[in-house]
């Protein structure tokens, strides 16, 4: 799937209507010959409500319906055009189209900008110039078709849909090739109630983010489903998550293409640590965009959140026949770590009042087979624990399912689920994967059916922490306290670049202490004498480095002496450094002596970000030392972050127990450092797309301190020379 | 399922012959009544091979059977008697099977030891008593049945099996519960073909290990799925483990119970950082269990394992008609870490003879959905890959499956594949989850069939996984050479559980040295005139310690100098550390000055141990200090290991970089650190059950040395009492 760099706003929800929503649709290629595209493509619009024109010269008549001879011979101008032609007559066609004020057209044909050649890319680029000088929206090349199953626009040729039902509903699927979404979508077969299936194929003109952005504001939908190898525009992603977020919409995406992306992923700096995979992942997350790996995992979380509501809590209730089910629940819930809390003291003794005197009252409940003997039992138990506040959902997980009693059953729990206030989910364990019962569960409005135990409670899981991001993301409200710090940062990396130099560890710092935050004193000084009279001030023990724009990597070099406790020793390691620098070659431009005060030992902290071009700044933030360098244990987000958010990303490092003081050293403030690397995340912000790099390492955290002691930033255009920094 | 505690050898295949093959099955308690259990157990013999007697006084006749008033009145002494009676007149019944020589019982009713009453307890115990002096094997209480597809002697009371046509095969489900198992025994309905399902309910008598072991004797059973929740004994597991593994027969497992075990998991020492379920992980993974911990990924496993042979390399292709698939493939090989090699040249020479030139020759091979209209192509493209010896299996990803063209695409397949010499995997994604297609792949004896390309993948990795400890299985040969050593083991373990007491740390470190293992140099005194000439001998610096049976924790109990440089140190040291003795209450027992030399800084490497109940001696290797305390970076192991696989725990260990060499340090022989480790291992076998926990921490390797620091013992019956030692 090749598409074209582009940066450009989403498309217009009304620019995208006449494409996707057609009232009327002409298939230019039409044909009566058994198999070929225009053939399928009118068969497979045997449903649609609208106005169907065949479009062939070499046809009066195809099938019932008036053959007419080309576009402009139409008695009006259709809505979209689908061109089912070979690549050949796609320019010609769309340049009709542009010509006519057609609103959409889809183009089959491949062998367009997917084949890499610079003839085919050069031939996709004017059909895109054609159609979009002419305002035509354009699906394609190389696009398996859209459909719009509740208007019966399914403008596709793919084989095997025509005269089927169109159940059309909540869950929309977006997608780049057409086959793991045509897949997807044969669970129509069983009901599943699927709005939309938009393929963008090269995704010249319209793309998956622009697709995404019409389903949001279509009212019908509330999933939608993307799979995406990789997109033009990571930033018109955010903006439809966020878009989404707002309009408590939920986006599932299955991204592919992560395993040559995770190869590329450099470790040597915080900042470059972040790989592609990396920051799609952490821009899922800031959007709450929820991301599946695997395909089988894809349906039915997708049909889950079009079946449920918002979690009122955090614990999941579990009521079974099945002793080992339960058991399995159990284990589920601390793999996951979903809690599944204790049924309340109400909750219990309402239970005592129904079960068998050998049942255990507990979460999970095992009622013990003897209950499907009684329905009305059964019913008393769920409606009890459904009544229990601690539980956002209850899990009925079935075993062995004999078919008629399980379609009883399913019967019989989706009108019980009709009237209670948290949503059911059936964790399916029998083989029969697609029966009587298993249709009737997965067709109800309200009871959210799963094959697997696992991938029930990965959604239920998924679905309490989109909450969080949605409830987090309507309070976030950053200050514009550091308009003047901003205006300082510009400034400076707009000379270190225009000297194609990175910023001075002193420069860096003198920028993050615009922001509040603390970082080392330290005073340039222009010989010895200065250096001695500022160590004076600082107090000793003191370090001293060279300042020079053309070192990079000053301890390297050599130019750096640390913990010098008195004054003759610190005219010595001036003289030394000194002349060490008159060594290097070629001469470096020096800017003086920094004679800088220590820092006390304590927990070190690195604050990394790469400026991506897909999703602007990434960040990183993890421990020093061994931490970051050998575990790769660092949290990845999207600047800004808040406070609480950045305690979170702290908390979720593998050495979190550090932070709690760990073998007699002592705490730290973690709140204290969680709104320090707030502030940090809005420095980032500020750097805007002026950096490539920045690495802060480390932060030195002493109980209630924290320091700044080393930082770099690399402008935009350049890039940091190699892993080490003095 | 409550069990009665037993440690006994394994039933004899020939003594469970007649529980599970019967040619006569007797039902007392059979009934014409519609639903009950006597009803439905004769109706689900429909197509028993043998004779089946119905028992019942109530009865001359039922349905067309002559029904018996009791056991002594059948024409002859039946194989297998099944109990479908009430609880109360099971023991009567039990005894009169005795008394005739009946060669199995099947007992349905609850109310036994799972209740947990002392009652209940005894009436089981009773029963299995009686059983057991008659020669009788007892299947249950508590247990759904028993099903022999083979013979049809489906014993048991389930609705909705009766008449359904049997397709015995060669995968075996056993299960202690009935509800998980029935449920995937459901697949029968698509054909797949299980050739046994043995519960064994409390398992009083006969438990799982004792159907595995009868399922690896039969010829016709190749795959056995196992469903626990624990064991009474997990040397038993072992046991058939490995007879399992000679024989080539793949053991599935799917542990549930594991949460509350993982709580438990102690972290404070090395030896008892290995909770229960990383032991049963660890027995698992040394006999060639392949474990699943979701049900949803066990039974395409297991057909998947009784379809193939031996893996032939460690690669697998992939051909695929979707592009999408093709880079999902990639990222699974990628997440699993199994390899997709490139195809060798004369593949890709093949290939390139077919292929349409915009197809790219790789692996995943691509070969774009034109070759769908070309089946030859499609077989060519195959045939290449199979024949191509770099891969073990090839995997065929399936996209939208439209059902006419799926179909001819899956008799196709199957006829091919029935030619080469390398199994066929289909991962189908298509939500088509069971139709005409799937059910051809499925019941083909060569092609496996997932719908989970993850589930596909997981399964040929865990299949070169199982084949190479197959292999090793094989090679393990541990020489004789520590009988020696082993009698002092044995002793002084005796010795210091007579006294009460843990093993001091010299006398570890002494039989550690028998073994070949190299510890610190080290001399007891009696006084400090001794402590001069014992560091003079050693060589300065040294490090100086009490030496008290009565003192664990040398360290915390202020008796430990280190680093002593030279005499007048060493004299100093003396005098303080005997003084704060004096201190210490109740007074300790003195052996003396325990005078060592210091061993360089290094990596530092731990291995603990401790005696597991179910496993006997279980081992942990970890790196030290925050690898195993704070991150409890430990791999688990039933000892002995080789040479070799100590090296595989330690490459699998998280900071596997350190062995390498990090930030300057030097690279460790890793080899000679594998050696070493193999010995311990040896060593902890010799333990055998005479200890409850073993430390060696640290073991400090440097360069191409290593040696045993400190080290303690704990006795069997004794338990350590604090978490540091000195």
């Amino acid at each position: 799937m090749a598409r074209l760099p582009t940066r450009r706003e989403i498309h217009p929800t009304e620019n995208m209507r006449r494409l996707i929503e057609p009232r009327s649709i002409a298939v230019v290629g039409a044909s009566p010959r058994q198999g070929s595209f225009g053939e399928r493509t009118l068969a497979n619009l045997y449903a649609f409500q609208g106005v169907v024109y065949p479009v062939n010269p070499g046809y009066e008549q195809i099938c019932d319906r008036r053959c007419y001879p080309n576009l402009r011979a139409l008695p009006e101008v259709p809505d979209c055009v689908i061109i089912a032609t070979p690549k050949e007559a796609v320019e010609q066609t769309v340049a009709e189209c542009a010509a006519l004020g057609v609103g959409g057209v889809i183009v089959y044909a491949s062998g367009f900008a997917e084949l890499g050649s610079s003839e085919a890319l050069d031939a996709q680029a004017r059909i895109i110039a054609i159609a979009r000088a002419g305002g035509v929206r354009l699906a394609g090349p190389n696009c398996s078709g859209l459909l719009n199953m509740h208007s019966g626009a399914t403008m596709h040729f793919l084989d095997g849909y025509a005269g089927k039902p169109l159940r059309p509903g909540p869950v929309a699927v977006v997608s780049q090739g057409g086959g793991i979404g045509y897949g997807l979508l044969q669970a129509m077969d069983r009901g599943i109630p699927f709005g939309y299936f938009l393929a963008c194929g090269n995704a010249s003109d319209v793309d998956v983010c622009d697709y995404i952005d019409f389903l949001i504001g279509d009212d019908r939908t509330r999933v939608i489903v993307a799979f995406m190898e990789g997109l033009s525009d990571g930033k018109r992603l955010l903006k439809v998550g966020q878009r989404a977020l707002t309009a408590d919409k939920t986006i599932i995406v299955c991204k592919t293409g992560r395993s040559a992306a995770g190869a590329q992923i450099a470790r040597s700096h915080t900042g470059t640590m972040v790989g592609s995979a990396e920051a799609y992942e952490a821009a899922f997350r800031k959007v709450g965009i929820i991301s599946r790996n695997y395909l089988d995992d894809v349906l039915e979380t997708a049909t889950f959140f079009a079946k449920v509501g918002r979690p009122r809590s955090s614990g999941v209730g579990v009521v079974t026949t099945s002793g080992s089910l339960a058991v399995m629940a159990a284990d589920l819930g601390g793999d996951l770590g979903l809690p599944l809390p204790h049924p309340a003291s109400g909750t219990r003794e309402r239970l005592a009042k129904v079960l068998p005197s050998f049942a255990t009252i507990s979460n999970p409940l095992d009622t013990t087979a003897s209950v499907l003997r009684d329905l009305g039992l059964f019913k008393e138990c769920v409606a009890a624990m459904a009544a229990d506040s601690a539980f956002c959902a209850l899990t009925i997980p079935i075993p062995y399912a004999q078919p008629q009693a399980a379609l009883d059953r399913a019967k019989f729990i989706c009108e019980l689920a009709a009237d209670l206030d948290v949503p059911i989910c059936i964790a399916w364990t029998s083989e029969i994967l697609d029966g009587e019962a298993t249709r009737i569960y997965e067709q109800d409005p309200k009871v959210a059916f799963f094959r697997s135990m696992r991938r029930c409670f990965e959604a239920v899981r998924d679905w309490q922490w989109r909450e969080g991001v949605r409830q987090r993301s309507r309070q976030h409200e950053f200050d514009p306290k550091f308009a003047e710090a901003r205006s300082q940062v510009e400034a400076l990396l707009g000379t270190a670049r225009s000297e194609l130099r990175s910023l001075t560890e002193r420069e860096c710092k003198r920028l993050l202490a615009a922001y509040d935050i603390p970082v080392t004193r330290e005073r340039l000084c222009a010989d010895t004498e200065a250096a001695v009279a500022a160590a004076r001030d600082i107090g000793y023990p003191v370090a001293l480095k060279i300042e020079s724009p053309d070192i990079e990597h000053k301890t390297d070099a050599g130019v750096v002496r640390l913990g010098l406790v008195e004054e003759a020793a610190l005219r010595q390691a001036c003289q030394e450094v000194l002349q060490t620098a008159q060594f290097i070659q070629p001469p470096p431009r020096i800017n003086g002596l920094l004679v800088q005060e220590m820092s006390p030992s304590g927990l070190e902290i690195v604050v990394g970000a790469r400026y991506d071009k897909q999703f602007g700044s990434v960040m990183v933030i993890g421990l020093g030392g061994i931490w970051v360098e050998l575990l790769n244990d660092v949290s990845v987000v999207l600047p800004p972050v808040s406070t609480e958010d950045a305690v979170t990303l702290l908390r979720n490092l593998r050495g979190r127990r550090l932070l709690d003081g760990f073998r007699g050293s002592p705490s730290i403030d973690v709140s204290a450092l969680g709104s320090l690397i707030s502030r940090i995340s809005k420095f980032i912000v500020d750097l805007g797309d002026n950096f490539s790099e920045m690495d802060i390492n480390p932060i030195v955290v002493t109980g209630f301190n924290a320091m700044v002691v080393d930082a770099l930033i690399v402008p935009s255009g350049l890039e940091a020379t190699s892993k080490t920094k003095g």
